[in-house]
């Protein structure tokens, strides 16, 4: 019998997106947008990979687009395609455009408090290739989950964040954030985000919340919920607003459950849907496959 | 060619369920009720086909059970055995009881108003045989169906119901339900039952309505959920109580939608949510196997 | 009380798809596609409503892609579109198209034999406006059903097909399909198709059947799914080709079964699951959101 | 800020069974078992906790019920109550049974290869509570695994085994396995076991597999489903008999894919599908919820 011990092979972490960009448009409708981008790309000799595009009313409503596009030696040619593309939207059209290199991934920092299976989510999808992403930290008003997190090789922060003044720790976030990521991830962070912390950081902010048909406000959702006798349980991902848990929705799902499950064994099944819908959430967010659009969300899945 | 036109195939409504009974037990648990219920029917030759029991505490919380038991000439033995129940149940066990003689179906009163597509897919479910029910009527304050619930054999009446005052309406109702019905399904009917009229007609009554994550309230909930960007639509079975949309839950199931549904897009996913839950709901109930505990129910699939 | 007798109100069957038209484009994919497609729409003042486009392979693979554009007088522009489109494709591209007007729904015949849940379950669902189709007529190898499918107003035609000679049963599909219909649905039509009459008849016909995991051949497939304690249930909507049951798919769905049911119980929920994998097949191939591509389809939902 | 390295706080890994204890009884049907075993446990002062009854035919078919029960002082009863149910059992049915304090849990090896999904799913799980077994060891063919193992504090055996030959290697997996194991996992192990060795180690194993609709046959199947377009991708999870991949099934589902999906994407869905089947299958096992019977399986969720 031989018995070795051997670090894990290394994995591929992220799938090679090879020369390709993603391209993000928005704006009010008008004739000739698709067009107008369309032959800008094919000037500078981009092939279009795909292209997902949807109006809420064709008569001047808003317009959205992704386009994902590649050619050789894309780093090169991109400034000089943006360029273009400035100058033709530019011309006539009310569009909002993104344009992003695809080799290069999000950064993102993860929050997280005591519970940890949203967090160890992600790391381990982050791990097995799963998640186009860098992560660049994970920051906790608790330290519980620490040595876990270091195991990843992720850097880990513990801000504590007592009492009812957060501008200290929030202080604290923002020196650590600032610059470093592209988007956060609250993974069951126990903590209310002031309105001008979220200005401050700049960065899109996404949550996870327990759902349930009817809701339940308040303290013991589950409990509640167990009282009434639902027969679903469900998690929704959204943006953060200031509006606590009010901001657009990116991604929903549910688990069937019945009578015989315990308070403690809703709250099981629902923290499996909660990392299965934030973990759909942050990927797509990551591939730039959501648009916000007031308050709600355009998800080209 | 052959051209001929032949009525529908009759169709066998009711699965045979031979000689059998459905027998519900709850109350408060305590050590011996299966061995006393299942030594009764034991001693009167009774084959038990199907048993489900749950306690949601064995340290005397509430005791649950449905049992579905047969023996050759049960019509003419079930007397006894209820007696011997009686009796045995009696003996120092706090519990309720319900039997029924399967081969008998429960009588059922539809309420509807102007959406029909609860009414016509109970109709259909029960004429392919999918629903062990007697439809005895259904009751509108619409005359707009009557033409389609008549082509099934089934009484359609019309009861009109406008201004607050439902009185009137209401004495209607009674006059045509009592001792007609086991139960009444409102299938998308838009009137508010009077709590004076739910106690009088001493019958259970199931509701569908329609159910998001998170709820809705009020006028417009499908323009409403439009804007949030809900990614799903749902519906929720219930008992009928006092409290509005408040009763026991019974059903609850939930589709996919997506940014590019319309609101009457929304509407029609949500109707066909609708309409599959209420069937649930009515078949469970007609089969016994929806206990009500409280505000919550026991539902043994 | 009021009791009177009005026939169902008349519903909108088609959603008003006003002046909008569909283009479908597949073939070798090359750098400018898109581009020369919504030049020439905005050329011709049409506004794109919906673009969806894949390419299996951006370098040289297939290429398919869904527009839905709108413009004022599109029935009169409709002819000057597609000359121009027709020059514009050729130019270079080697690509097939077809464009339609939306507001000419298309025909279709609905084959059926004993089993109904299939047929009848199009013909409500297009009754209350959920296919936009016109459905030409039934066609069906026993005459059970031909009551039921006259009450909606739809020629049913008996064409018995016994013993294994097709050839006179198939001559006359032909002679009352030839001209009247756009594509046929078989809705558990218990005979197969020679070869020779799917190649004659010239339109898309949809199959349904029902699906295992793991697939049991042969006869009694429930009965060998029920002995195996199979967990689910499915069923599969595909193109027929002349290998039978094994053409493009276009749909598959599933449902959760246990232990306790019964094969009856298995085949009405395979029933039920074989009726809405229809359906969406049927609604999707009426929007022209399938795509064929050898033994494989392309399906924009 | 405070930054410290906390190893991870223990959890509690068993939710607490008190003092209970599972009784699977299976036979031949006759009336009065229920009431006979009821009997004992009521003499005994054991209180039913939930109690699953399922018959194929009431008329002498076959019997299955799932009894769990509490008292005080359980394992100082449990011989008594044994010898109890032996003498009543044994009086005229024709019945197995088996009785297993739930204090216990149920001790189990996994097999691996490379892939890890499924190993790690599980290894998660456990740690976070969510199964009540406890991990013996791990063998694989493979040593890639070993350090990621043992970072749980589970032992690691690297057993190779190549070439037809595997009689050295099961000769090793015996000596591991005997008398340590109440029931093996293949989670994804790529190497045939023989008839043989399942004979002789005696104890239930259970194998995780990809499953589509069709089924595609011999190597390389997520190509064929990608090249014939299939619409769900699953995974069915067995117990292992010498009919490779034949056995009773335990627990299947799907997940919903589209053309767009790569063949390596198709994968990755597959082996998401493969860790939450397997993680069923396994907690539904270790809870004696399955019962097998011939070819196919009774399971009370």
């Amino acid at each position: 019998m031989t018995l070795t011990q051997h670090a894990p092979a290394p994995r591929v972490t992220q799938p090679s997106s090879g020369d390709q960009a993603v391209l993000i448009v928005h704006g009010r409708d008008r004739t000739g947008i698709v067009a107008a981008i369309s032959t800008v790309l094919g000037r500078h000799g981009a092939n279009i990979v795909s292209l997902d595009q949807y109006s809420d009313n064709p008569q001047g409503g808003a317009f959205f687009q992704r386009t994902v596009f590649g050619r050789a030696d894309l780093k090169a040619a991109l400034p000089e395609i943006e360029a273009d593309l400035r100058r033709e939207l530019a011309n006539g059209f009310e569009l909002e455009y993104t344009l992003r290199d695809l080799s290069a991934p999000k950064r993102v920092a993860i929050f997280a408090s005591k519970a940890d299976h949203c967090l160890l989510d992600l790391l381990w999808r982050h791990r097995r290739g799963e998640l186009p992403i860098n992560i660049s930290m994970v920051i906790s008003n608790h330290a519980d989950t620490a040595g876990e997190v270091r195991s990843f090789g992720i850097p880990f922060f513990h801000v504590p964040s007592s009492g009812p003044d957060k501008s200290a720790a929030e202080a604290q976030h923002l020196r650590l954030l600032t610059g470093n990521v592209d988007f956060i991830v609250l993974a069951r962070y126990m903590q209310i985000l002031s309105g001008d912390f979220i200005e401050r950081v700049g960065v899109p902010i996404i949550n996870i919340h327990h759902s349930f048909l009817p809701a339940f406000i308040g303290a013991g959702p589950y409990a509640k919920a167990k009282q009434r006798g639902v027969k679903l349980v469900g998690a929704t991902a959204h943006y953060v607003t200031e509006d606590l848990d009010e901001g657009p929705i990116i991604e929903q799902d549910v688990v069937r459950v019945n009578h015989a499950h315990t308070v403690a064994e809703l709250q099981r099944q629902g923290a499996d849907v909660e990392r299965a819908v934030l973990s759909r959430a942050v990927l797509w967010h990551a591939e730039d496959r959501v648009i916000r659009d007031g308050n709600h969300t355009i998800v080209f899945q």
